[in-house]
């Protein structure tokens, strides 16, 4: 989309020069605000036009049936889909008598700008009326990232040749009309207002509603409050009912004149408290917010940001466009997570209705590892999401006829909402998957309530899923049959190599943390045999490799089938799960998303380096990256085998997947996953950062074409930098005690500041190359 | 059900000595009667009570969305659903003024018999009013083997002690309410007023209605007309309109005085045809019908059933409810094919709406065998359908990137109706299916037109759709991988035996036909490297099979697999997939069905004696039997392995499907795959009859606690009796020319009578169990 002549590059904000209805829709998603409680999208103040209006609460849904032409067994019968609630960022402005709408009129000049350290949205327009009044809109947004329901606008309007008659409508609205998106799976179903009224009151300068969801009974509560400086003669008025109450401001500006409103926003919902309960709780929190004010509220966006960054940011010199790219994706990812507070991480955080508004698996594998390194407690919270809807997850397992949890595959609330199993139900690597960002967390952030109170329970239970799962066969090695990994071109297979070594990591864990915790072990009702039956499984796993081949198979028999005939395979036949039926992308070698390259980068130590680049070759011939979920992990492999113009394409990849609207969806919403795999690929790939059993390692390496390369990152409450300069690497501690840390294969310990030589990039003699049309823009050779 | 007291056990009629409400809806599919292009559903002439009502004609049916949560590329959006069209059964009785139903007032006496050898369906009921006038009534049903638009009823209302008044109206109703099936995945989806009315008329004794489906557009013209027989005074008139045709008569009856009415209707449907066509079209079969008379019908009717009889009966001594059976099996079996005429065979013929009406794979595999050596142009008919499809299965093909034809999983039309693709699409074995029903007949009843018009085309198509399907590997063999085979508790595997042996057959089938009509070959393209790349393909198919436990695998893996916990699983949890999810039973060692064992029986040269045995005892101890396309197949190869009681277990099973009602869904409609099923357990498991290359075989056994069974059979233009006796087996030619057959290992030219010694019996060394309460219930042992 920054391709678009209107978009600048800049190193700490995304600026659009112009307005460009064309990119509307997907400029909404880029500049969402959110505190991962509260998301705005980027809408235009005055509501039209739009791409996608939307106003989001976290865990705020309606529920929809589930139809099947043919049910199962099993089969969820309701689903769960993200609802846009009361919309308060909505302010029309009448200029004499003319609606200011950008679409009549002469639009002068247009300015949108997401400033990343100040976490706000600055809009200037200058527009004239088809009257021929020119006058000037300046709005700031912001949804605050320490005061968790609360949102608030400043507005001015500026006469600039002649007085104007002004009025200003701040409104709340409740059940916009939402546009119907499609059929597009991966897209949201659209529900017609949702929201039905249970309280509506004026209160001074502002309103206060309260709705309940039709069919979740979910309350939610908006309110708004306002300050006004105007001229002499400036007057409002509350007024309305129902779905929509409106704060009206009517005054007369001279040129240079300016009329400036501060609207502040409440917002609360519960499935439990009363009505009134919400509508007290959504005027004490104005209170809140007025009292600190806006300049308040802007000082303290940005003492918060200022402390992220601190020990987040990095640092790319030489290449402004990866800038600018990895420090909008850490902004996304901070502000889906900081305040949502033990409610989930969706796959578009709060930036657009996409896929329902769920939350998958890849909140846990590529989102939680950013937090987990750049802020913890936010790891930590949606890790104690998954442990609440546990029981969610018991009561599905033992539907499936298996111990244990088994945590859905797509969700709002917890329970499971993929109405195709072979994709959702299949893919038990969920729990693997949440199990092994538990052990992340513990590993880089020792917490002991957390081990106590959540991680315990996640490992043992998930364990017990998988040992229900999988059987010991004639010859005693342990088999996981018929379930799907991550690439979503393969599903029910045998012995997937992925769910299998995450299994055994899942299972190991399980068994060290009730060692640690005996008497929570014995709470759970583990005993020494089941511990003892978790290690002879973990070391019993089957981990299917191609002899002949020298390669792993990603399940069973995969090596054996068909290799897709990508020769016959068009640029316009991509993505391919839009063109070809399952039953043969399945049936065939053709790779969606990173798999088993997934596994080496997951669990590295489970791979000679060798089979590394064996591996990654081969499987990079299959890999056609029809998921947003796979160059992250493709660079940070390809980094390790030292393939780095090739990671350094796949960083870009996944680095600019919204910024440039790489899969054409960023309409609905952000791809945070991937936004959060520029983190990985840089600091995984080119800083060849690991961790494992507490000791951090890095090896970095200066991407191609770039000079300087830094990033600062959280571990075991430590901040480290690493600073990676042509010639040498330089370690420093920027806070907290000595450190032991591994450079490639020396260990030193980090007391303040260490140099190193970087490794030798040795490039793999197994040269990988991608299927025909779908290899990676090399730097440089973009358009 | 007729384990039912008020059911009669006699060898050639199924009588009902009583009416159990309780019971009514399966009667109404045991009652059925069809000539496979019309069929009427075993309801009371008075319409109600009823369990379903129905009216069927072949390929009817309206169109309906199938509708997915989550939409995949493929998917069929339109499902086709059999509708009940005009009911010309209903005649209406009021006596005095109180309506004859048999809810109030008393029921005296009722009967209602199924004459297998007069094609007729009699009910006699003798009825007191409320008002206390008893009246006997008695109704003959016929739907015309010989006149394919026609049925009859004779109905008569006699005065038994007092004088009555009495009205008859015999009616023509569309859109009947049809009660809504509930969600049982083998049901069908009931549609609403499908039918729109375009031409009413009155006509003399009668009346004529023609509507169109609303979404499928075919039209539909029913037509009735009526003779009179009744006392002085006896009056008639015909009035209605829209959806209802009404022919009143009214008269006052002495006792012993009778009214007699014979009704004849006249079914037609076109989606080609123009409302006059349509309405000329049942008035000339009426007209017909009529000037046959309704004594000439009942001739036509018997001369029809001796003749096939003379050529298919099987006789059993010694077991008078398998001798029942398997009559009423073949019944039904010719009924419901003998004027479909290019039309397919439902899986319950036109005896209820299950499944939608849909046909499937058993057509070719179960019932089609049957008329291939009773009924030959009834099974060429099937396969004239499935060619004139071919045009739509080629699109198919083309959709799912294959070449060659892709036939549907299920239809009524052509297209593909299955919504569930791991259970359907991915059922490819259902072409091989139609390849081995092409060379079966053709094999059984040389026949050059249609080896020219319609086998060759079949053939090539199959083949070529199996050769884009599999693919060879690095050691090149011939793989297929990612199918479903016959076991629907398995799917999307790699090399399923059954499904690559049953390929085997279609490509060297399609290279031999090739061979013999080689300028029909050059018209469809075909090549000499083509022709070769079949045999090639054949040869070198992949059949796995597990070398530890000496047996085949059902696929690739398969053995590997956990076996399913059936200690752990409750008489109320089958059927499984009723109670487990599809993952689980997918992924496990659990057979819903026939599969290997089916492989076995098909393609019997493909095993060796051993391997059956072993193979056998292996799967019979996985298999649940949880499909009713089961019992039948194990019956013949537990024959085959010399367990004859077991075989004659399945037999029973097998046979009494329906008239025990052994699924709980007889209500729906008529097993026709599983009541063939009867017969073959009997001709193919007792018989041991087997063909191939044109060369008939047998090896009869006497089944268990018989003392003789006998049975006859149409071979390449002869009629063929087999008599076993203990001692004995007597083969006797009664039609044709002198022809080879073996007896075991003997070989002989049969010129009149021939009589042989059985051979021995040997029982496995491997003896076959059963799932813990899957036994089935040996002989001797029923309840």
């Amino acid at each position: 989309m920054i391709e678009h002549p209107s978009f600048a590059t800049e190193p700490w904000c995304v600026r659009e020069c112009e307005l460009d209805l064309d990119v509307l829709a997907q400029s909404e998603s880029v500049f969402a605000l959110s505190n991962g409680h509260l998301g705005l999208r980027g809408n235009l103040d005055e509501g039209e036009p739009h791409g996608i209006p939307g106003t989001y609460l976290n865990s705020v849904y309606e529920i929809r049936p589930l139809p099947y032409a043919e049910a199962g067994f099993g089969y969820p019968e309701a689903g769960q889909s993200i609802i846009n609630v009361t919309n308060g960022k909505l302010i029309r402005l009448l200029v004499d008598d003319e609606p200011f709408d950008i679409r009549y009129g002469t639009l002068d000049s247009h300015e949108r700008c997401l400033d990343l350290r100040a976490g706000t949205l600055t809009r200037v327009a200058r527009w004239t009326s088809p009257a021929g009044c020119p006058v000037r809109v300046t709005s700031v947004r912001l949804v605050s990232l320490t005061q968790r329901s609360v949102a608030a606008i400043s507005y001015e309007v500026e006469a600039l040749t002649d007085p104007l008659r002004v009025v200003v409508q701040s409104e709340l609205v409740a059940n916009e009309a939402v546009p119907d998106l499609g059929n597009d799976p991966r897209v949201a179903a659209a529900i017609e207002s949702p929201l039905a009224v249970e309280d509506f009151r004026i209160d001074g300068s502002g309103a206060v509603m309260v709705h309940r969801t039709r069919a979740s009974g979910i309350g939610v509560a908006a309110a708004m409050a306002h300050e006004l400086e105007g001229p002499e003669g400036t007057a409002s008025q509350v007024e309305g009912s129902g779905d929509v109450a409106r704060y009206t401001v009517t005054t007369r500006i001279l040129p240079g004149q300016r009329l400036r409103l501060v609207k502040y926003l409440a917002y609360g919902w519960s499935a439990e408290r009363s009505r009134s309960a919400l509508h007290d709780q959504v005027v004490a929190a104005l209170a809140g917010a007025r009292s600190t004010t806006w300049d308040g509220l802007l000082a303290e966006q940005r003492e918060f940001l200022d402390d992220f960054w601190s020990g987040a940011d990095v640092e790319i010199v030489g290449d402004l466009e990866v800038q600018q790219a990895v420090r909008f994706a850490l902004f996304h990812i901070v502000q889906s997570a900081v305040r949502s507070e033990q409610r989930m991480i969706a796959a578009k955080g709060l930036t657009g209705p996409g896929y329902d508004g769920h939350t998958f698996w890849d909140t846990e594998m590529f989102v939680l590892p950013v937090l987990t390194y750049t802020n913890p407690r936010a790891a930590a919270d949606a890790l104690r999401w998954r442990h609440s809807t546990a029981p969610l997850a018991r009561d599905r397992a033992a539907q499936l006829g298996l111990r244990g949890t088994a945590f859905p595959w797509r969700t709002i609330h917890g329970e499971e909402c993929s109405s195709y199993w072979p994709a959702g139900t299949a893919a038990f690597h969920v729990n693997a998957d949440i199990a092994y960002a538990v052990n992340r967390y513990l590993d880089a952030n020792p917490d002991e309530p957390f081990e106590r109170d959540v991680a315990i329970e996640l490992l043992v239970e998930t364990a017990r899923l998988f040992m229900s799962l999988g059987h010991h066969d004639a010859a005693g090695r342990f088999r996981i049959d018929g379930v799907t990994g991550p690439d979503e071109y393969s599903a029910i297979a045998d012995n997937n190599v992925y769910t299998n070594l995450m299994v055994r990591r899942n299972l190991v864990g399980a068994a060290e943390i009730v060692a640690r915790h005996p008497e929570r072990g014995e709470r759970l009702h583990v005993t020494n045999e089941e511990t003892a039956s978790w290690r002879d499984a973990a070391a019993a796993l089957v981990i299917p490799h191609d002899a002949a081949l020298g390669v792993h198979m990603q399940s069973e028999e995969f090596t054996e089938h068909a290799v897709w005939d990508f020769d016959a395979t068009g640029p316009d036949q991509y993505p391919l799960f839009l063109n070809f039926p399952y039953f043969d992308l399945y049936r065939k070698q053709v790779v969606k998303q990173a798999d088993l390259v997934l596994a080496m980068h997951m669990v590295p130590e489970e791979f000679t380096a060798d089979q590394k680049r064996r591996n990654f070759a081969y499987y990079e011939a299959l890999t056609v990256r029809d998921s947003s979920l796979s160059a992250s992990t493709q660079s940070v492999v390809a980094a390790e085998v030292g393939e780095l113009e090739l990671a350094y394409a796949y960083l870009r990849e996944t680095a600019f997947i919204d910024l440039r609207d790489r899969q054409h969806n960023t309409r609905d919403g952000l791809h945070l996953a991937a936004l959060a795999g520029a983190w990985s690929a840089l600091v995984e790939g080119f800083g060849g950062m690991r961790t494992t059993g507490g000791r951090l390692s890095f090896d970095p390496h200066l991407p191609p074409s770039t000079t300087r390369f830094t990033f600062r990152m959280r571990f075991r409450g430590r901040c480290v930098a690493v600073e990676v300069d042509p010639d040498r690497v330089t370690y420093r501690l920027v806070e907290g005690e000595p450190l032991r840390v591994r450079h490639g294969d020396e260990e030193f310990v980090l007391h303040d500041v260490v140099t190193h030589v970087p490794s030798p990039v040795v490039p793999s003699r197994f040269r990988p190359t991608q299927p025909k049309g779908r290899e990676p823009t090399m730097p440089g050779a973009e358009t």
